[in-house]
């Protein structure tokens, strides 16, 4: 009984999912679901990234189970955002991201950060109408993190392995994990970065800015 | 309608856990709910602790999505584990725990530990028939992950600030974060701990030990 509930739910957000798709096509906007375990850096990455990302004009999506933190630290960059709170919900559907959208002045926009619930699991299994998933892993979470949470390393376009620089610190392998990624996902790049020394941000930002520009090109 | 269902899985999980519960006392066993985020060191806390708890025989339920990397570092030890496979879910049932007590040695063992999925959100809600929870949180992740994630810390008996060895490496204010637990949980114990060098780990295995006692005190 318990699957066939999951189902329904999945089943019905994937339409949402669909239609959300639809509309920012239309409007020209690119979303990003950016997804990792709590503390991971996911904020500190959008933030950065926003910063190597030239040229775009942006709005993000906090969600969060409960507060704020996140959603002002993005306000005081002068950028719109929009707060989802789940209210005990592991991950964002489909339908609270349809509710946000009109919150966002979408015609100025063409590009949407969506930082997802802190969570491995859940997350994965919701499309929310995204064009390109980042799955973030911080070196201090371990290299064992693509062995047991295997669904979101396998349907995200890219893995980006944060706080690079804690490397030193902790006992872990990049290569290990960038294999094990491989093997369940072919086509996913991995990007090793640091949001507080600057590694690797611009190469990240470069392939997420080629597929903003695939999707104008073949929406054009 | 959703919330419904979560409401009638929620009620029917609390059944399963006040069976356990009564069956743990018959046997004598004292069960310890260990939650935090993937990669806070729940396994390595595991496993310091029944090194410092001197006298017990343990039993070990390791959860996990997929794979079975840490009960294998259990089994290593020679102490007797079960690995619970929820393939996608993001918490342990009650249900679960029934399932898997049979597999343990019930007369002979005196602390079971479960190590449930690497997840702030979901596990917190579930009751597994536990005896004491522990929620993990390493100095990785950031102090503000009580604010985000309250149910989990709230419903806690101690929190374990962990990886403490690396404070020198981030910004992590202990204080603000036993303070904003005290606020939503004013019964809690907070405990900075590193499994790496052991670090707290003997104050935080005497206030165990003290809550087994009390159990034998109670049910004798």
């Amino acid at each position: 009984m318990e699957i066939k509930i999951v189902r329904q739910i999945l089943e019905w957000n994937e339409d949402k999912s669909n239609e959300i798709k639809a509309l920012l096509s239309e409007k020209g906007v690119f979303m990003i679901n950016v997804m990792g375990s709590p503390g991971a850096g996911k904020t500190s990455l959008i933030m950065v990234l926003m910063d190597a990302l030239v040229g775009y004009r942006f709005g993000v999506v906090e969600g969060d189970v409960a507060g704020q933190v996140d959603a002002k630290k993005i306000a005081a960059l002068g950028i719109p955002v929009a707060q989802i709170n789940t209210d005990g919900a592991c991950h964002i559907e489909a339908m609270s991201i349809e509710r946000i959208l009109p919150m966002f002045p979408l015609d100025e926009i063409e590009v949407i950060f969506v930082e997802n619930i802190g969570n491995l699991v859940c997350p994965a299994e919701f499309n929310i109408g995204e064009d390109f998933r980042i799955a973030v892993l911080s070196i201090p979470e371990g290299d064992d993190k693509v062995e047991k949470y295997p669904l979101l390393f396998a349907t995200s376009d890219v893995l980006v392995i944060s706080k690079f620089d804690m490397k030193p610190h902790f006992d872990f392998d990049e290569d290990v994990v960038e294999k094990k990624t491989r093997d369940i996902n072919p086509h996913g790049k991995a990007f090793c970065v640091s949001s507080r020394d600057g590694t690797g941000i611009a190469e990240l930002a470069t392939q997420i800015s080629a597929r903003i520009n695939l999707k104008k090109h073949i929406g054009g």
